[in-house]
């Protein structure tokens, strides 16, 4: 039996890490172990802890890490702090490898923390391009990584390129892609939202549809997260549809993004726009399924949108150069462009489906090779 | 004036750099900031404080870092502190880049602590392959610094191969060579070693020559550091002539070297072996550059060894994959082999000056770049 | 010129703390350092950056120390990581001397590491009883202080009888009294809150009165704060004029008074309660001075009222034993208890001023202490 | 049952808490959970990890927490770290009650950290007076602790004046005694200490006599470390008996001091001083027993000493004011009053045996209050 320690740091992560989890947990080879770092515990940011139980999960061990404030010296001490309560944590839980995932600084503690413990670590989701702070350190993490799970061809191509062994690299998709592929050809929602979720606004009629909104503050840019909202906000507001709105991650530029939403709120009581912290994954992706588009700078819109095949407003820098499908306009911060993307996709309607992103089976693979990988921590570049 | 800041950490990076801040100093368009941090800062390693201030600079920032401790999550640890206390110098001095140096924990600390900044980064000895942490995180930081100084056309192609771009990575040469060029062709050393230095053991008559000896514990091997290091007392003392042995650095495993070292100091109290914890870079050199020969897995065999010909007896994994001038023999942790390569490489004798890497002159071409590159720290895979 | 350190470390010690602030800056032998720190750096729990600044204030060192979370461990966190922080902010700084205000984990971090880096520490607030973990911290400030600035005669009796000297206890009054006492005989508002301040919640009408609710949550019940802020919120509901009430402290339980707080807005959207994060504390008090009642567990409504006069209903167990005048009735975390003491305090009308806790001349007397009291920092018990 | 945690930081704290650790064990009703924390696991002070698993106990949790260093801000800094370190230690073995020794910056970590964990603290040596940082530190434990276990009448009468309530402190006698009351009538050591701690220097004839040497620096004079233990060191060498120097305790000023032991062995090779770094707690007592006499600053002089009747030469400040048996004679810094002191009580030989500091039984007392007390967390100023 291998112990596999997962570190889920993020609402988003949580969702993307599922299927794995699930596929950890059923080989017969593999015994999960579960670390719930960051802003995974914090509820103001949704705390993903009761749906992780909900969904069957033992947590071995709740790791604080995030230092309030808003200044990128903030993300620093972080990191530094996420390396000392990990690196205790990975003593305690003696894993034979640690899975991390994406490119915040809490993967970056996570690896740092195994690295230096003389612990192999798996990355999933490396090779990808986006810019900012994120990039730096998805390839950083590669370095310090000992199995790569990538969800494209070209991701891996990447992962080989940046002297990574053959052996180490497996396209398996990305496992983001499993949960959505387990949607089912929704036609229309299963649930009331605002039942289920609360949220703060108005109660909406989405009879007629309606558009999911997801904008996070992009690092390098912090100072304009205000800024950067407020223009989609303006676009989002001259829609014909109601729209729902997802709460930022937190990160530098959160407060400012967060700042900007609440003052819309207050000067405009009674726009048709309902804002949510947090909702279940499958939640979630059923309410992605069936909107008729997804707007902001959410990699959600560019990964499960391509297999679902929604219509996809891409705003601002912070997905630049990542891979798509045909279902995504790029648009820059300026709400006359964002509300003219947003027309020309709800006038287009779904896309068909693209494997671009993975087939739905990455977690099965992932954990696979997990249980039959050489597991080492002792690499050299291969060049 | 761009403010440059460079981090000092060690003993052996401050040897390395220092031509480098001597360089810094004198341009007109620089201005340096010191910061003087982890084992640099402690007795028991060899502080390099009062040196540094001796060769005419000004320490602004003290960063105490090092946890106390034989075990890897010390590293870990360690590491943590680094990135929360440098970010704080880092957020006080306002530098417009910083400078790091090779691949320890306090150049991951910097690392970590200067891209999360937002403040470019400067990495010198990219693209050198060795194995073991090191070249996890010598990588690692590759990928999150904006400018790239390497000491070798290989290190260079290694660099870019891994995906940074072409206009940001400069084959400068190695700034430790520019040192040693400045050894003039000396024939016999200008000072006594035992007077200027004290050290423990007997004093020795270097008259017939000597052989200078630096073995570090490798951090992925650290249980057998003690093992490691008897084989090597052993082959020296079956040596024709005396040693002069340097205490090794901090690091998981230098508890198991110093340990090896005491006993077989109070088992052989008489054997031809003078004990150093620290020497000035320029009389390190001298007394290299007059030696037999030098055997251990310093670095130092390898690099300033080469273009000062100075014949080497490699130990071990550490420097596997360095790229060597024909100076080099290499041998397993094994005294027989160790010995019999002594005797071969004292039978041989000096070799030709090799200029592998460098001329003499990387700390020009190091501190023009900082003046004239663009200093940006956000990027994107070349790929 | 002593050079006096004041760490400033969250919106309301800032209010206490201000007029020695100015008092330190008008003095001809002192020079103010301020340290701003912790959660009055932060947006969410109103930070008071700008109040200091429009203040005429220069912040010397930003510190940022608190981990993001909901439990007890958190505070053990925070005060860990402010001692790393402050012992490097009072490095680079150099006081002669550092003050510090009242019992939160701030203060405890401020005072480790004043006395371990062998500083002066004034306490100010000393020698009052409480209950809770803020009993426990502020007996232990004293006992790592070495001048204490108290407010009571009973106070400096009780750091007295803990073994402190003679002549390092100064019954100096509270300097938030000084600030009360700047107050008019104000009859009426001189400003609009809602203009000045928004807040969340409907515009109300004052004109009628209306009543002043802070309610922070009691660390050592702090899986009680939700269902201890519900009873309150029900008694408020119940009285007949509206209420202005202020977001609570980040503490553990501060969460579960966020989230009552939030659902009854939700569930009574048109209940008359305006809420506030913050205020400048002129215009707070002048608010407090204008108000009919207080109610909550706030120490202004003991302190500051007691000068002002203000009829105060305290609840719950948060100031157990702290001296009162006449105008505070204590009541239970239970609404029908809290409705019946707002009844009979509306009922009662303003109280005459008391001096217990100062006559307005605090701020002078610290002052001329911390310019001629000799400044040691090694002490032994009296007895 | 009831599970007690004892915090093990230093070689000398653990000396002094075995017996509490063997009656913990012993009771019935109690349950050990043992942390290994701060110098206790360090190489060069001594680790006590062979020893205390020598001893039959478990080491539940392991705490790296000292940062390297010589310098005032290290000892805060390492008190933040061993908080944030120690604060996971008990989330994660969750005790009932926490015990701590002494007054070191061990001690202040673990008190900030049971405290903020609302996780009742015992504290053990409570109420004596010292000077220096410690003075400060242990006060401070004491308002931060729920039960107190002190070792003398006059420290229980300080505890309760310092307004401790009366059914909290408890007069246990020091457990130290409880080892040095296990020595027989000792009167020829059992055991050759050469042979079983090696140690460097000669191997001394201990046949005529001996006289024991423990020195630690001071720490708000640590700048003297090294003038002071040079004083000592030439007393003891003008002394007619061979001396047993043991190796101070980590803290700032302890590289001043080991530097000054260093230098006197470098030019007196042949002075007839041994030194150990570490020693079993019995043997150390033993060898104390049957010397002549024993100098320096230790607390065991005047503890462990008075019991034993050992004559003792109490050197400088350390132990100021703490209370005395008549086998202690105290001298400044001065070589020659040293010297005079060490002559004098050589011939006066050995005292007879005080119980100042207990009667021997102080384990089994502590045990039983553990058992039996209730265990709280939240208490009030008895005054």
């Amino acid at each position: 039996m291998r112990r596999v320690c997962v570190v889920v740091t993020a609402r988003p992560s949580y969702s993307r890490i599922k299927t794995v989890l699930d596929a950890v947990n059923a080989h017969p080879e593999l015994e999960l172990q579960l670390v719930v770092a960051a802003s995974a515990l914090l509820d103001r940011y949704g705390s993903v802890v009761e749906q992780i139980e909900a969904d069957g999960f033992t947590i071995d061990t709740y790791v604080y890490m995030v230092l309030e404030g808003e200044s990128p010296i903030i993300m620093a001490k972080t990191t530094g702090i996420g390396i000392m309560e990990l690196s205790t944590a990975f003593h305690n839980l003696r894993p034979d490898v640690v899975v991390t995932v994406a490119d915040r600084y809490e993967t970056m503690a996570t690896a740092v923390a195994a690295a230096y413990s003389n612990i192999p670590l798996a990355h999933i989701q490396g090779g990808e391009v986006t810019g900012s702070i994120d990039e730096k350190v998805r390839h950083a993490v590669t370095k310090l990584a000992d199995l790569h799970f990538v969800a494209t061809d070209v991701a891996g191509r990447r992962v080989l390129r940046m002297g990574e062994a053959d052996d180490r690299v497996f396209v398996t998709g990305c496992p983001s892609i499993d949960i959505a592929a387990q949607m089912t050809e929704t036609q229309q929602l299963s649930f009331d939202p605002f039942t289920r979720y609360g949220g703060v606004g108005d109660l909406l009629d989405l009879g007629h549809g309606y558009i999911v909104v997801m904008q996070h503050p992009v690092t390098t840019e912090h100072h304009h997260a205000r800024l950067h909202v407020e223009q989609t906000l303006d676009a989002v507001s001259q829609t014909r549809l109601p729209a729902l709105w997802f709460w930022p991650n937190v990160d530098a530029g959160s407060d400012g993004t967060s700042n900007g939403l609440r003052a819309f709120r207050e000067q405009n009581p009674s726009a048709p726009i309902h804002f949510f912290k947090n909702m279940a994954p499958l939640d979630f992706l059923e309410l992605l399924a069936c909107s008729n588009a997804i707007v902001g700078n959410s990699s959600v819109a560019i990964r499960e949108g391509s297999f679902l095949g929604v219509p996809a407003v891409n705003v601002g820098s912070r997905q630049r150069n990542r891979e798509r499908a045909e279902n995504v306009i790029d648009v820059d911060y300026d709400a006359a462009a964002i509300a003219d993307a947003i027309r020309g996709q709800l006038d287009h309607g779904h896309y068909t489906t693209s494997t671009l992103y993975g087939d739905g089976k990455a977690c099965v693979r992932i954990a696979d090779h997990l249980a039959s990988a050489a597991l080492t921590f002792d690499k050299q570049l291969a060049y």
